[in-house]
């Protein structure tokens, strides 16, 4: 670690008189450059160039505080600091081994004039983009205190290209719109929303964060946040004609944003920005505003693939449920099967034989408790307990065997969004894992919250998640979190948070419209911005694979194998079924192949909602694999090698949409070549439309 | 247990036509009778009659439910069904040790005609009034539901003399008013609201249950509820023309009233009635209306006096925190302490002594535990554990200085009313109470409940009241509940729960106006009809006592010694300070002597707002003891003896209010008389204004 003080500048700042404060201070790292001025009226802003090009203009910065102690105006700046800092640092798993985390670091100290009392606004200034953050120094005159609204700006320079999905406290899974910031609206949304179960849409003009945008220049532009503790999620309300966004944060029942107690600071205000597409998905700056690991022994840690009991259910060919009704129970008190239980010992150890036999390192099982027959549309209270298995399912019988074939089963704990309840028995819960040798498990909160009126993405839920996170550590448990907010670098803080959902995964072909054909394209520069996703890839049957025979996949299965590289996460299912594997074994030797933790990561090729390439190099060896995906056009990905090793000679295969094969016709179809690579090779991968293509690269 | 069934009665009622139906179902039990109809629009409704008064005129039943399934008209009759009960059982703790159930019940089926819906009305008459119940069975058609609005009535037939405080889904500590039916408003409400820090009134003609009320011709009426489980507390809405009462039930924040899951049952509603005041005190209706005990070993339960650590506090003289604000630390890291922390070592020996040298088995202290500067104003989530001591507070080195000693510790949770933080810890703290050998606790509501936007009233704070009596019950550890809403007799159902606050105690004379001089008169009538009270009596020092030295308590000291007997209570505070005990020694011998549990109970005298004087016979002795108060009328008891055994001589000790002393004049005044009584004995109790009696009758 390396802070220097620019003590002469500190120095300097602190004499100026506020004539020469009102005209700015300038941070700069390379192409970046922040502005910090504080205006007449006391109003902080802030503006941001890349270059010469002044993409985010002159914004405002300020919180409302309850009981008349808002820090929005009337502010006096009495002081500044600077510093820079520069450290290299290795995460527990990722893309890559090594991260830097190079800024300048800009503190205004700030006192309001009414009462006197004191926040600071501390800016960092990354070679590419900014983090800005609220701080609220321990003070006489505010101890507790309400946030009632954040009046942070981000002022646009132009209509760009947006890729966005609507401000929501208590859904994510939308479908991207790609228009202009101008067509931002409610007609978008009123489309898309009849497949959520949960929604809660108070403003039609705003968009969730991160949030992806291209200029007419050609600048690529991503605003999100990174950090997120204690304290709402953000979204943001887009005025469509001076394309000014402002912070919306997810409010209480009362609307009320957060409850706060000083010292306390914000989470980070993320800028990202860059010229080349690529450079936005390489960008380390939010992992770099979070703090490094509380945990000193990570060794528990582990990427992992796994199948799971799930995709039979989702599609609509089984339940959850053992029975139909929660007391559904026969004249000797013993509950009445529905028939239709998919988590039952005999199919489960079905999964564990087919991970076993294919390099799959653990078992998900969702539906072995009881409680599924008051989830999760009855707003409930009680339902779930998370130790008791349906009759039909031995848990120590299932335990026994995984450890025989060395696999390892995965935890499910649905809450129904019965939070309360599953805070009062989430001990329980981890101590249950811990006895029958669960080293992870996957969370889930559909339905709507209790407490009632909590919403998914505010403050009370950032909390809980956290204290979830933060009890799945105490009990050495990795975890996989469905509806939550959308993550924010916290699995920096928190290695064992391995992955999310928060997005509109691969499921919705199972029951809702689908997604479109180049959601996967831009994924990857919205939600994964904030961390992995659990997106549940590698679907080989896409079409009759549902109860609603008409359902079919915007997908090859080359893209579906391609996903497993350009979507990262330390945790990837192979979602389909295993009679769905068994017919296509060729293909799926590349799910069982790929890694899922990285020394490197290149991107070789990629934009937004149109395609994206990524090569990555396996943790630990000298193994490359890439995935490339398109959308609606077909195309040809040219590889460039040079990564490759000069001295080395490299086995590849090389997965391909076949002749004649898109989403539209034979989807299923692919080629499998194999040949010999080294860096002086040229390989150039074609994509079908709606297709992809996966290529492992093994050191020989 | 000896259950009649009326076949021949039921059969009959099963083939009349709806016609005859319409005449009404007559169910009597001595001067009780109930009259239940349905109208030709299908509204059910019922009256009621005491000998030929027919004081509950034809009162609507009903409920609203969510989503068109409301179950308030166009309801049909299908049936009927009678019985009758009678048995007598054992409470655990009580006023007497046998109790008669006896009631006749009646049964109304009902289908609701348009959606082919289930529910049931249960009457139970009793011969000193009744109660009644909605009861859903298992259906098809009704599965989950939410109940919008209650719509059972009580249309009173006159403008009754009325013992009210006002309706508040969220505070129950007021002090009543006696008036006219047709005078409750809002007057009264604001006037008093001013002392609570937490209160929510929507409706200022509202008042809280038990309700008490006296006819102009003398008749007694009680409506209150019985078993509240798994729904709100009932308030009533009173049509100050009419004098009808209208449920109105506690909502969530979204004006739900209660998420149900059929089959269920609602709380009993219970009126009870008599043209004697006494048979209200001694009525077990609203026991009778609980089921038995679920505990099968029950004899860790133990009453129990206690002395505490709180009186100074509550006085303004010290601080339940051991600093002033949460993070107060010098740069070592430690707390600053603040100098006017209670719970020390030093000073809660000194309670110890003093318990252990005067036969007091408990001794509370409240601020041991760390959190206390968050407490309880600032909603805020986080502050309160419950296991980590101040650091001048040593729970091993008390615990055994206590056993030592033969003196029990009481443990103190204060949750603030972050009620989510407590259930989060809530095994961790019972492990802690098993692990130091604390066999009871005190837990406490202060402040505006987390779930934000619950009330104490409503059916969530209901549950989680619950589900903390029987986690104490887990770890056979008994309870004491402040700021719970009113109990409604689960203390059968669930013995280890002693007592409640729930009313206004006589810590009002620390802190808010004191209580007015009939106070304690009116609360064996309303409040403790469902219930112990921990009312905290026994102050010695009645001025002088506060911060605040204005502060002067309207009741002399004799006063306070007769409570022990005329508030039941198997838990009871001597609230005092040891100090003020010690200079009061041959008084305090009252206290020492006065048992908590009894075998048998006889009202001697009894008037709401006026006086009330009661005898009680030891558990498993032949000794007696009387307690008598007045308000702020002087006046003389005559005591009938005739409940002493024909063939003892007893060693009576009556404490009584000095000549000349009054609550104004020389209120710590007292004079004691030792005399030999038998069932000849003649004995007159004379109370000064604002004054009481006490005597002990041991058996020679």
């Amino acid at each position: 670690m390396n802070i220097k003080k620019y003590f002469g500048l500190s120095l300097l700042l602190l004499l100026i008189n506020t004539a020469m404060a009102q005209s700015g201070y300038t941070t700069i790292l390379q192409k970046v450059k922040l502005v910090f001025s504080i205006d007449d009226k006391g109003v902080p802003t802030y503006q941001v160039f890349y270059g010469a090009d002044n993409f985010i203009k002159s914004s405002r910065l300020g919180l409302k505080l309850a009981d008349n102690k808002s820090m929005d105006a009337g502010l006096t700046l009495i002081g500044v600091d600077s510093s820079s800092f520069d450290e290299t640092w290795t995460p527990v798993l990722g893309e890559v081994n090594k991260i830097r985390n190079r800024y300048k670091q800009f503190t205004a100290y700030l006192k309001h004039n009414a009462t006197g009392n004191l926040v600071n606004i501390v800016f960092r200034v990354f070679e590419d983009g900014i983090g800005f953050r609220y701080e609220f120094p321990k003070q006489a005159g505010l101890k507790y205190f309400v946030v009632t609204d954040e009046l942070t700006q981000f002022n646009l320079a132009g209509d760009h290209k947006t890729f966005w999905i609507p401000g929501d406290y208590d859904a994510n899974e939308y479908a991207y719109t790609e228009s202009k910031m101008s067509q931002i609206g409610k007609a978008s949304y009123l489309e898309k929303k009849a497949e959520l179960g949960v929604y809660q849409v108070k403003d039609f003009a705003s968009v969730q964060t991160p949030l992806m945008m291209k200029s007419d220049k050609g600048l690529y532009i991503n605003i999100h946040e990174a950090a997120l503790i204690d304290y709402p999620a953000m979204q943001l309300h887009v005025d469509t004609k001076t394309f000014q966004l402002s912070a919306d944060l997810a409010p209480d029942v009362f609307g009320n944003k957060a409850h706060l107690l000083a010292p306390f600071h914000t989470p980070w205000r993320t800028i990202i920005v860059s010229d080349k597409a690529a450079d936005i998905l390489m960008s380390k700056t939010i992992l770099n505003l979070n703090e490094p690991s509380k945990m000193i022994n990570t060794s528990w840690i582990k990427p992992m693939k796994f199948v799971g009991v799930w995709w039979k259910m989702q599609t609509g060919n089984g339940t959850w449920s053992y029975t139909d009704y929660p007391d559904s129970t026969d004249t000797n008190g013993k509950l009445i099967p529905n028939g239709r239980h998919c988590a039952n010992t005999a199919n489960v150890k079905r999964y564990i034989d087919f991970a076993s036999a294919n390099g799959i390192q653990g078992v998900l099982v969702e539906g072995w408790n009881t409680g599924w027959e008051s989830c999760c549309s009855n707003w409930t209270e009680d339902g779930f307990d998370f130790v008791t298995p349906y009759p039909d399912f031995n848990v120590r019988e299932l335990h026994e065997y995984a450890a025989g074939k060395g696999v390892q089963m995965i935890m499910h704990n649905e809450t129904g969004s019965s939070v309360t309840n599953y805070e009062r028995q989430i001990d329980t819960a981890f101590k249950f894992m811990n006895a029958f040798g669960y080293t992870s498990v996957k969370t889930g909160y559909v339905g709507k919250i209790i407490p009632r009126g909590e919403y998914h993405d505010g403050q009370w839920m950032v909390n809980h998640y956290l204290r979830t996170v933060e009890k799945a550590a105490q009990y050495n448990v990795m975890i996989d979190i469905h509806e939550p907010m959308r993550p924010t670098g916290l699995q920096r803080t928190y290695p064992n948070w391995l992955a999310n959902e928060a997005a509109r995964g691969n499921e919705y072909y199972a029951f809702g419209k689908g997604n479109p054909i180049d959601h996967e394209t831009i994924l990857p520069f919205t939600r994964l911005m904030g961390g992995p996703m659990d997106y549940t890839p590698g679907i080989f049957k896409l079409n009759h694979y549902a109860a609603d025979t008409t359902r079919k996949f915007r997908s090859t299965l080359c893209k579906q194998l391609a996903l497993y590289v350009t979507m990262y996460s330390p945790l990837q299912m192979a979602a389909d079924l295993p009679e769905n594997y068994e017919t296509h074994k060729d293909a799926f030797k590349f799910i069982s192949d790929v890694p899922v933790d990285w020394d490197d990561t290149k991107v070789i090729a990629a934009e937004p909602g149109d395609y994206i390439a990524i090569a990555r190099k396996g943790k630990g060896t000298n193994n490359w694999f890439i995935g490339a995906i398109t959308d609606e056009n077909n195309r040809d990905i040219k590889v460039d090698l040079s990564f490759l090793d000069k001295n080395k000679k490299y086995a590849a295969i090389i997965y391909a949409d076949a002749p004649g094969t898109d989403w539209q016709h034979d989807q299923e179809k692919y080629s499998i070549n194999k040949m010999i690579l080294t860096v002086k090779s040229t390989l150039t991968l074609h994509l079908a439309k709606g297709g992809g293509a996966a290529v492992s690269i093994i050191q020989l």
